[in-house]
């Protein structure tokens, strides 16, 4: 089963090395891994996709919570949150038509274009995984040249917010 | 000065940890990181993006190739390459009217509603890293919940492609 993590820890160096160390070193597998910095500053939140059962989730919050640089770990239920994903994918077109046809792909994913020459045009998408997944898929008709995923993102729905202790000054 | 490096790995359990760790050891400040599939199997990119000048640029890559599962490492030149990030932005609303105008900001930054209940409204926000601040500092007025920030990616402009050299079967 899916799970979605959201970790507050404070910004210091080697707080990135000391979780992903964390799951390495027990073997547990992460999909995706965002990190980035919150509205308080020096602190961050990672957003972790990971898979496993119930006793695998329970382990891995107890051990996140031991780090000293955590501050909050929530497990964000996916029915009942906001999960995001953005991706760049640059599209090789051989011509006017294709480039047509991808304009047209780009227009019904509601995508962007970003960049655009006679030889390659350059998408950002953002969406649930899933999308991002069917828009590669149909582009890749076309020849995808690269593609630079983000990760998912995510905020519980509704008006519940994972607040934020305060932070003891160091 | 900024730069923006990506990298890419072979998919191996700890390559994360490990290249994380090669910057919190040598004291080297991530300002952010993203990472995510690519277009091909077995492969992820990391876009990172950080402070330093030309020597520890030159330093990081050499350490960066010398780690087994790097592939390739780029980096991308700020002004002939696209750079993004998201974010997810809860805003707090106490009125209507308060509402509206937090939907009139959505609008002129061609952001878009994820959710919205009488009492908040969660934002997606895609664009260049100043764009979302600007984004965000406009919207503290109403008091931010949450934020969720992917990190940017990129991709270089035009045709040029960061191409995978054939990979071994492993």
């Amino acid at each position: 089963m899916k799970h979605t993590i959201s970790v507050l820890v404070r910004n210091s160096p080697g707080v990135l090395a000391k979780i992903s160390g964390l799951f390495s070193r027990r073997g547990y597998n992460i999909e995706s891994l965002a990190v980035g910095p919150t509205e308080v500053e020096g602190v961050s939140r990672m957003t972790i996709i990971l898979e496993g059962n119930e006793q695998v989730l329970e382990q891995i919050k107890k051990q996140l919570n031991k780090l000293i640089d955590t501050i909050k770990v929530v497990d964000l239920d996916t029915n009942n949150s906001v999960s995001r994903e953005m991706a760049l994918i640059k599209v090789g077109v051989a011509s006017t038509q294709q480039r047509s046809e991808v304009i047209q792909i780009v227009d019904v994913f509601r995508a962007k274009i970003l960049d655009i020459t006679d030889q390659v045009v350059t998408v950002e998408i953002t969406g649930r995984h899933e999308k991002v997944d069917a828009m590669i898929e149909l582009l890749s008709s076309f020849g995808i040249k690269e593609v630079a995923r983000t990760g998912n993102v995510a905020l519980s729905r509704g008006g519940k917010v994972v607040s934020l202790p305060k932070l003891a000054k160091q």
